[in-house]
């Protein structure tokens, strides 16, 4: 029995143009779409391991950090997040978990699959994690690897307390994983400085790179105890002492593991050139910007943010309350219906409570807050409306 | 201490346009590469799964399976054999790789750590192997799992007897992975007909898509096993049951796994749709064709093909020995900087001893098969003469 080719595939493709203002990705700029219709090359080829050494050295300038551990995972953030975990945990390994949001969990589910025997410690709901109750944690459980989400993109709470936390890890001992994927670019981040062992980022949000390569990075202790683990890590494909070896971070000979896309290094390549002709600072500021002009927008159209303290907001993600009889669902359909532009619901412990606003990157400007705060608007007028006019008509 | 902005990132982007005829990747059409700087969109939105939906119908063309658990993992080729593997997998599972080149060592590294108990069942140097080798070899270890590449691409081998296999793992009650990543479109691929249970391919090879997607398809028997696993598997990013529900492949509402890259979506889209447009039969007698080709041109050269029998010898990586006494690096450089034309040298067993040529994809046609031909052959006099002048004026 032969399986015939499908009749999908005969017609032309179509994709819209949409201004992607939810959690992520964010639009990537011509800049970055051109490139990636560049010619491909072979991942061994010289002008490959060129750009590639170019990637390197744009991801340590915005990881603010020296490492020679620095990489890509060729693979979605989640990737990343898999490789830091799979390197650094052993069979039996105790892990802490920081829980914000959803991330913390996505986390303790990846790492009890490579064996650890996995702890949470959770803020208050809609709250970042203090110092107190992380400590508290590391004394009942005495983490070998803690796990936090700078900025948990479901809540849109931002994690201040990295450095302190860093100093903590050192004290008890414990490597400091930090996802930076929906933070980075929104707020200081000092890898080296901070003490943090892997940080990974996401590309396709604040960088406005294509999604599909991870940059990660491994401090010396880190990589130290990666070298000294008594078994291999689980999965060859996040193996960081081969990929490593690929990305030449170790000063051997360049070792063939994986077929890299020579097409998402050239988009990831022109953002992370962009992010630092604009200089990590200003991008960070505007970030900032960006969001406080929303944010006041918020209050001024009566609504309300879900992160109660200013400073535990995320400014890359941000979280608005759904107002009481409002289908957040039929809001951001108007928004995409009218307007094309994406305003995104909640997810996990936010799912139907919030509006996630996004201001990343190409969306980070004064004008596309105005633009969402006054399509948001529109679109909350014209729902309730509606709900009215639905009622009347029942009676 | 500030980690300041990257000089080499302020030059421009420099990609050069070579033509790719080693082991992969291959050229993109024009058309897969001007579809990769489409706008991007967001992993959720309905434009982005039905293009999903659209590539999943032309993987179940390109495999001739009518699987449900049809989809792509987010990852290199690598990925394709880790999610292969990872599934199926559980400790102490004995499993075999059957030898014919480097992927079935590779494929018992990723084995190993996942915890298996791995054995190996090695060909005859340049030869398949024989369903009397693996069935010995079956009787010996009682496998769980067989893997096998169709096509070892660094050997040039081809499996041909992957239906007599089929049947043998029915037998033992063992699951059969077969990687076709250098083999899809340069012979036939039968899979539900020659009852594979996992089978994955490259995107940037004989596909012409690009690198980043691949294509990888679990039989109905394949996934009832895996729905019984005692545990989950390894690893979260390649758990199939997770991903396929992202694909929309259980009939269960799609929920969000990872951040795809919806550029290598494009991308993708527009090789599958090639692809199926020219169809699997014409595109596999074109690879044939081609190989035959380039085969007879390697003996009017007085050169000789490394895999010694014809029936044997894949059509979309051809292995052709090393004259001696000429060394084969100078002879791809002289390709590279006279005609940016990549020809490869060999992998594991063969290195030093085989240039390798692919014809693959856009690359698959007899005006290329010349081409290649005639630089190889000036490649090697020119490096020979070289040789004899460096010896006389040693003289």
């Amino acid at each position: 029995m032969e399986v015939p080719p499908p009749l999908v595939l005969k017609r032309p493709l179509y994709v819209p143009s949409k201004t992607l203002m939810g959690p992520g990705p964010s639009n990537c700029s011509h800049r970055v779409l051109e490139a990636m219709s560049n010619p491909v090359l072979g991942h061994m080829h010289p002008e490959c391991l060129q750009i590639m050494d170019e990637v390197k050295e744009g991801i340590k300038y915005i990881f603010q950090t020296l490492n020679d551990a620095t990489m890509c995972i060729s693979g979605a953030g989640h990737a990343g997040m898999e490789a830091a975990l799979c390197n650094l945990i052993e069979d039996g390994d105790a892990v802490l978990m920081g829980i914000t949001g959803v991330w913390g969990h996505r986390a303790g589910d990846m790492a009890r699959r490579y064996g650890a025997e996995v702890h949470y410690v959770e803020a208050s709901f809609g709250r970042a994690l203090s110092l107190e109750e992380i400590e508290f944690a590391f004394e009942a459980h005495q983490p070998k690897v803690f796990f936090i989400a700078q900025g948990d993109s479901s809540t849109g709470i931002i994690q201040q307390n990295i450095p302190e936390i860093g100093e903590l890890c050192r004290k008890y001992d414990c490597f400091l994983v930090v996802d930076t994927v929906a933070s980075l670019g929104g707020t200081e981040f000092l890898m080296d400085e901070w003490k943090v062992d892997v940080a990974y980022t996401g590309s396709q949000k604040s960088l406005g790179g294509p999604a599909g390569l991870t940059p990660i990075s491994f401090s010396k202790r880190a990589l130290t105890r990666i070298r000294k683990r008594k078994t291999k890590p689980k999965v060859y494909y996040f193996d960081i002492l081969l990929i490593g070896q690929y990305w030449g971070c170790y000063g051997t000979p360049r070792i063939y593991h994986h077929t890299i896309s020579s097409t998402l290094l050239y988009g990831l390549r022109e953002a992370l050139a962009h992010f630092c002709a604009v200089g990590l600072k200003a991008v960070v500021k505007r970030h900032q910007e960006c969001s406080r002009r929303l944010q006041l927008g918020i209050e001024e159209l009566g609504l309300e943010m879900f992160v109660q303290r200013e400073d535990e907001r995320l400014p890359t993600v941000n979280t608005i309350k759904v107002p009481f009889g409002v289908d957040w669902k039929k809001v951001a359909e108007y928004a995409m219906r009218k307007y094309s532009v994406e305003i995104s619901g909640g997810l996990g412990p936010t799912v139907e409570h919030v509006f996630r606003i996004g201001l990343m990157g190409e969306n980070a400007t004064l004008e596309r807050v105005d633009m969402v705060l006054s399509i948001l608007n529109e679109a909350i007028q014209s729902i309730k409306q509606r709900a009215v006019k639905t009622e009347r008509s029942k009676i």
